[in-house]
């Protein structure tokens, strides 16, 4: 099989993976807004788009195992390839994130809604912002946009901290107000976790373009 | 290179990937023991442990890329390695999940114990099962073994709701108990998801050994 064509194969599998994020994206945007909104609806939609992540999960894992069986790719393609199963998976878990999101949103539908000292539309935002920058640090193969990701960890890892403390003092001085404040608590690690994940992709990326396991280096300052 | 000679590579990287499997089994046992002992000593050992996690997640992830780099493996040796590259990730993330046990019972070392209705080494022993369970379906290429471990995680997953469920109530009659039902609600959580990595390395050795991907139909299955 000449390698343009095999070329053409590995920019077809970017594409997936990129369909791919656009949907857990949608996902956690989609799952935000529904605990904000409390949008019966829209916990409905995160239900059934997890389907269509799944489908699309599997297709991008098809394409990258009939790829490595067939073309042997070496060196930086090899590298691609086994970034792209990897990213895949994290994308996946960050669909699962967002039905958790909205399985805790649903829970709590039947109840008058309270306020809480938690910030879920900032830390939302935050989180989407990390997917994204660690997607485009992927479609343009830059290792120093998927570094910049790994700083952001920092800021969503403090905003879940700060939530945890302030639901917690709630909780204690208001203990009626629990079963609000725990789903809260959850949602809000719910989204340390989706950012994570874009962390993970981000290394990921840094692998395929320097060839280099900076995992651990990461994840021990990112700690 | 001779083809006996790749095999005894499998042979080896399957014998790094048990260790690895070993190394995070111990990190969950004596997370779990450090909680319920009240014991510093414990949760700093499981800190240290994560070092040698991460060193062997890298060494099996280094060996994974050289063989599929070098050897050109296909159908039943291309998908092992595939499945050797994601246990090991699922691994990683159960020593992750350990560290973040011994943190949490690190917070509450200073304050008096009291009693919750949580049983945590139930659950730390049954998500402990798992992890020997799914290692032991990997070691012996056997399909049936690891379906068994998908039964299990719907077991886990009915005592984490139920923990959830009556640490909840706690918290709402003695809200000055949140500052430990709350950890207490956050391990229950973390041995879930540890469950949840077990039944991810089951179907990683099943798609290794069958070559279909259960993945999806699995994990509609289990939700």
């Amino acid at each position: 099989m000449p390698r343009i064509h095999f070329h053409l194969q590995l920019a077809e599998l970017k594409d997936k993976l990129l369909a791919m994020a656009a949907l857990s994206q949608q996902a956690v945007e989609s799952a935000v807004d529904a605990w904000l909104q409390r949008d019966a609806g829209l916990c409905q939609y995160v239900r059934e788009n997890e389907t269509a992540i799944n489908t699309a999960q599997r297709e991008v894992d098809e394409m990258a195992y009939e790829l490595l069986s067939r073309e042997q790719p070496m060196a930086i393609d090899l590298r691609f390839i086994l970034a792209v199963i990897k990213i895949n998976g994290d994308l996946e878990r960050i669909g699962d994130m967002a039905v958790s999101i909205a399985v805790r949103t649903l829970d709590l539908l039947d109840q008058d809604p309270i306020d809480l000292p938690v910030d879920i539309a900032g830390m939302g935002d935050f989180a989407g912002r990390m997917i994204r920058t660690a997607v485009q640090a992927l479609l343009d193969g830059d290792a120093l946009v998927a570094e910049s990701v790994r700083d952001m960890d920092d800021e969503i890892d403090r905003m879940n901290r700060v939530a945890i403390t302030e639901l917690t003092h709630v909780i204690q001085e208001h203990p009626e107000t629990a079963d609000h404040a725990l789903p809260a608590i959850l949602v809000s690690r719910n989204l340390e976790r989706i950012a994570d994940h874009a962390t993970n992709i981000a290394t990921d990326v840094i692998f395929w373009v320097r060839g280099a396991d900076l995992r651990h280096q990461l994840s021990m300052a990112v700690d």
